[in-house]
């Protein structure tokens, strides 16, 4: 079985993986397109992307690749917590405090804004791909007095020494993570225990008309099921157009969420089943 | 009167600036917290900052800045078509082809996608503050052989070459910018001609309950109050916990959105206005 997941080694999705898959053969790829796109090719037979940061909120990139380019189904999902670190190479353990710049990934940035903000203010940031890209290249670089925000696994792979602990501005920071397959079928066997199981929709609303969002509501709110999450996103056709991905906290069934879904597309909205699969705590 | 606005020089944030202030000075600021704060500190009267594209969607950083860090009212929305284009310096025209990086906001080599796996697969890409900016570091390194995505303007502002117009994935690509000032006040006239009016709350609701999000749109449904948008954003308290920004297609009244808001409070949720704004298009 070949996994695929966002890379480089020790990410934070690298972490979900080897608890999700600690057998597997696991292969690094650099964007969540290209995870992506490994399934659909075929290199891979899953590939795990991370979908929501308890922070930032949802990882737009996934849902829009999933939504408008290559239609994987999701067959689990790992949520696990994440804590960042303030890492520097080990010739540049002294002078940190005046580097000339921070790399990490967008989300990690943002996710320890406050502490940039009145520790390291007027310094520098840059994105990178992910936050072991960004430990990567601060081992790659010791000529340079840079430093790279990253769990302990990346301080660990490249040999960087940390030198502030838990620089994340909130406390109960999770990101949760998704497995994705060409097929809809059953998440492998492991070890861990699953927390409970949800399904995924896309809905599609008719056209802009009063009410249509509270429509689509009530058909899952008069049979108890009980949503997750929902989250607008733009069909890319205009400005105030949206797709509406809606988690239900339960599994497929063979009679509520099919005549839920019956009742929107009579109502002229466009659903589509993204998933039904288990969920995890890491 | 002074203006901040997301710059430098020559973002869409500016090109919108002068259409909604043509006569008045206008200051850039290098990141949206920053323009925030201005107002805040009483440095500028009003600050213009991007909050949703087509595309890709809201700007998080706009919509959790002022929800969790420095609560400005909206008194105003200005919505404007975005086109993109590829540029160098003039010394590299003829070998952009081979150009070693690309810079450019994270939205707009989002936006750009497409053409960039296509037609410049395999070159990295770097995130900067604004498209502008990216411009602005390709002007200040004609010797590294780099390219920015940005508007016609920043090329004309930073002297660079258009090597590839309209290189956006998508037509119909919009960006809406907001208004924001520290009082709930009216906007200052201008000669652009209102196209209607909005007012925008955000509702936390009472706790993980079922449905309770569709009780918060029958109070708006059975008053026929169309919603334009719905968004969640995290409350930062932990995965599953949101708040939900809506945009209600009509300008604050006494009667109706006063009594959904009560019926709101009443069910538990907290409700606060972040404004209510007339709406131009450019």
């Amino acid at each position: 079985m070949k996994i695929g997941y966002l890379g480089p080694r020790a990410t934070f999705t690298d972490l979900a993986v080897r608890h999700l898959f600690p057998r597997e053969e696991a292969t690094p790829f650099v964007t969540i397109p290209e995870c992506i796109d490994s399934v659909e090719e075929g290199l891979c037979d899953f590939t795990v992307v991370p979908i929501e940061n308890a922070l930032e909120g949802s990882v737009n990139i996934t849902l829009d690749y999933l939504i408008h380019e290559v239609p994987l189904f999701i067959i689990g999902e790992a949520t696990a917590p994440i804590q960042q670190h303030l890492m520097v190479h080990p010739e540049n353990e002294g002078r940190w405090q005046e580097a000339e710049l921070i790399l990490s990934h967008s989300h990690a940035l943002a996710q320890c804004h406050k502490f940039l903000h009145r520790e390291m203010k007027g310094i520098a940031s840059e994105r990178m791909t992910s936050t072991a890209a960004a430990a990567q290249y601060v081992q790659e670089h010791p000529e340079r007095n840079i430093a790279a925000i990253a769990n302990g696994l990346a301080a660990l792979e490249y040999g960087l020494t940390i030198v502030r602990e838990n620089i994340h501005d909130y406390d109960h920071n999770h990101t949760r993570f998704v497995v994705l397959s060409k097929e809809d079928q059953a998440l492998p066997p492991s070890e861990l225990v699953s927390k409970g199981s949800k399904t995924t929709l896309v809905v599609t609303l008719p056209s802009d008309r009063t009410g249509a969002l509270h429509q689509v509501l009530s058909a899952f709110s008069w049979r108890n099921l009980n949503l997750s999450k929902i989250e607008s996103r733009p069909t890319k056709t205009g400005l105030g157009n949206y797709f509406f991905i809606i988690d239900i906290e339960q599994p497929m069934d063979e009679v509520l969420i099919p005549g839920a879904m019956a009742e929107l597309e009579a109502l002229g909205c466009s659903v589509k089943v993204l998933g039904s699969y288990p969920s995890f705590k890491l």
